[in-house]
């Protein structure tokens, strides 16, 4: 039943991903071709530094033309793997008018257009498969789009960045700050050289963004993701969050609201009980917590990031268009049915662990519990400790909006006795 | 864009799978609908006791002749959720015959014919789906079959039965014997009142089979599964794990040889290491972990059975068979095209805890420590312990094949010194 003339696949891009998918698909090509159903054959790969040495790659098969290469009109499958918005979205959208397929593991692309993209293939009767561009080889993408299918998602919460949460897990194991185990993971590889869209949250709040639109079925751009990095969590917050049987993650989080009119999502360090299974995801693994109605809480769990988990999740999509090729047909499409409002981070309700510097005196504690009562915002537990003549207050609220807690801290920084506000976050998990 | 002829399902039982199929198909109509490009509407659904209260279902819908339903030649999809081998198989090649797609839960019978029903899907050019087969609610088929079908898999290990995994956590967590353990689990629903199927490991047995097949893109029959139970674990043997930082789980194991050319398959109670991502499956929670050549190790976790995770398996399974039938296509068939010869249980390398109750007299460690290096199994740890005239042995071994230890204990039991061998058990998860 095997079909004989081969598929073709054009690669964009030959660095740590590119270069994974391309020896696979020569050193696995007769398993390729079995779960295909026919030969699949690397036809050219545009790089931008042609001279070096790409070991197993034909010479011939180079090209610094991408524009020229999905425009041949004999490619089935275009890979994308060469990352960022332009020039990748104009090649995949060029692809798509020259009769191909698309696979992607661009995360910042399609956080930013998806739209622009899915509307594209749709045009064209062309599959965008992209699976790599979150949580690399953790197959996500694929079970929220059909596993979950016939089920209503109402929470998303992961750990999606590797970097960070190889910066958490070091400070939380060894006490070390935060500039210290950005040093590490820098010399070990984890971090690069400039980590901004890594401890800033760009990059999970890109992911944060795809997840949600999937996940409910609703478009959730870029702009609509709350994001906090975590550049300013402290030993003292690790201890803090040690003290409540926590522990501290860069979490994204995609949520459906309790009356199920609108959406929110987020990126931002909180703490999450021990007993939580996103706590014990070390290193730079990731895993992402789905509440779905039906299904009830799962996880899925693995390596977030690197050529090779990267280029598996490529090439489980690769496998999956090219079968569409040989069927003529094409796999679900966006699915944006529902046009859900996506509400500011003012709305979201959720726990407070709050740190603060006060005068060791009588009367304090009263002041500051009648500014959370004040702003409506219940208190769990408090926390004194003294300490030569300055005292700590640490205060764990009950679940809040956002904005009330905004308002409660900017009275707190007004009173006499508090200090400074020392640190605040959030709790989740529970 | 929406059809509006509606795709019809025949649901064959309505128990409590059943019945939360058809109240999502009724109460997330529009969503199943939009997801799907058409609406599907239940056509009919068989039961063995047409007169029981079936809330939200048409009582013309309901008939007692599944066959007559599933000849019926209007039935785009046909669910199974009845379960056991007869009538189910039957049923579902006759709906494959009257031009029907099938999603099915039946793990018994995918165990045990899946491959007649895959030649049979083929023949009629339908759809045979069942990711709620396995796992319950947790994407796992899916992933396995098309995330993953640019990988090599190696190795898929896991809880997959959420009785047995209620059971041994209770009796980690409270220091219960299996008994007391089971009796609660009875008394909570976990446990059926014949427990046979899940503590004595038919029921992981059959899901390895499963998953073995997927994995491996090979063959593998339910009698190719060795299978021994848990009714065995005692509390002792939990506290011989505790010594060793580990914990007790049933585990369902499928690995490929090192050398590629041979698998296995096997369900047995073993030891894993406390830091092992398994080890904190608590209650009846499902996990399975996956290794594969570039993901690298991946983990899948959620609710293994009930009627609600269930159903938002085959929900799922319902959406893409239905869209595949719009898109008059089918989803991927049987992968099989590796003969792998499946090795006996002998030939299976892993690590063995050994307690033994020795005489207590000097030369009784030379004599088993002779034993063991007789039959070529390298001695990790021992650890003797002496009470009242009597004493214990613990012998933790370094990899060794299964017949080679089994062999080794034959030895032991002969030995005068050794008053009895007290409990075996692997240990895997390193």
């Amino acid at each position: 039943m095997m079909r004989t003339r081969p598929l073709k696949v054009a690669l964009l891009g030959c660095g740590v991903v590119g270069s994974e998918v391309a020896r696979i698909m020569t050193t696995h090509a007769d398993d390729l071709a079995a779960r295909i159903g026919a030969p699949v054959e690397l036809a050219g790969v545009a790089v931008r530094r042609p001279d070096k040495v790409r070991e197993g790659i034909a010479a011939e098969l180079i090209t610094t033309d991408a524009t020229a290469l999905v425009k041949r009109g004999d490619i089935d499958v275009v890979v994308e793997v060469i990352g960022g918005v332009e020039p990748a979205r104009t090649l995949i959208r060029t692809a798509f008018e020259h009769g191909a397929s698309v696979v992607s593991a661009n995360k910042a692309l399609l956080a930013q257009d998806g739209a622009g993209l899915y509307a594209a293939a749709e045009e064209h009767g062309k599959d965008l498969y992209y699976e790599a561009a979150v949580a690399g080889a953790i197959p996500l993408i694929r079970p929220l789009r059909e596993s979950l299918a016939g089920d209503k998602i109402n929470r998303v919460m992961g750990i999606v960045n590797g970097t960070t949460n190889f910066i958490l897990d070091k400070m939380d194991t060894t006490g070390a700050g935060y500039q210290e185990a950005l040093d590490e993971a820098t010399a070990l590889g984890y971090a690069e050289a400039d980590p901004t869209a890594d401890v800033e949250g760009y990059d999970a709040a890109a992911k944060a963004a795809i997840l949600a639109g999937i996940a409910f079925h609703t478009r959730v751009r870029l702009d609509d993701v709350y994001r906090e990095g975590m550049t300013e969590v402290t030993a003292a917050d690790f201890a803090s969050a040690k003290r409540m049987g926590c522990t501290i993650k860069l979490l994204a989080i995609c949520e459906r609201a309790a009356d199920g009119e609108s959406v929110t999502a987020r990126v931002h360090p909180a703490m999450i009980p021990l007993s939580h299974p996103l706590a014990s995801v070390r290193e730079a693994y990731n895993a992402v917590f789905v509440e779905a109605e039906a299904a009830g809480r799962l996880m899925f769990y693995g390596p977030g990031a690197g050529g090779s988990p990267t280029a598996s999740a490529v090439l489980g999509d690769l496998v999956a268009v090219c079968r569409n090729r040989l069927n003529e047909a094409t796999g679900p499409g966006e699915s944006a049915y529902t046009q859900l409002p996506v509400s500011p981070m003012g709305e979201v309700v959720t726990r407070y662990h709050i740190s603060l510097d006060v005068a060791d005196k009588p009367g304090v504690l009263a002041q500051v519990a009648t500014v959370f009562a004040e702003h409506g915002v219940s208190i769990d537990t408090v926390r004194q400790q003294g300490k030569d003549g300055e005292a700590s207050l640490v205060v764990v609220t009950h679940r809040a909006p956002d904005a009330a807690l905004s308002g409660t801290v900017e009275a707190l920084r007004k009173l006499d006795t508090v200090r400074g506000v020392a640190s605040i976050m959030r709790v989740e998990g529970e």
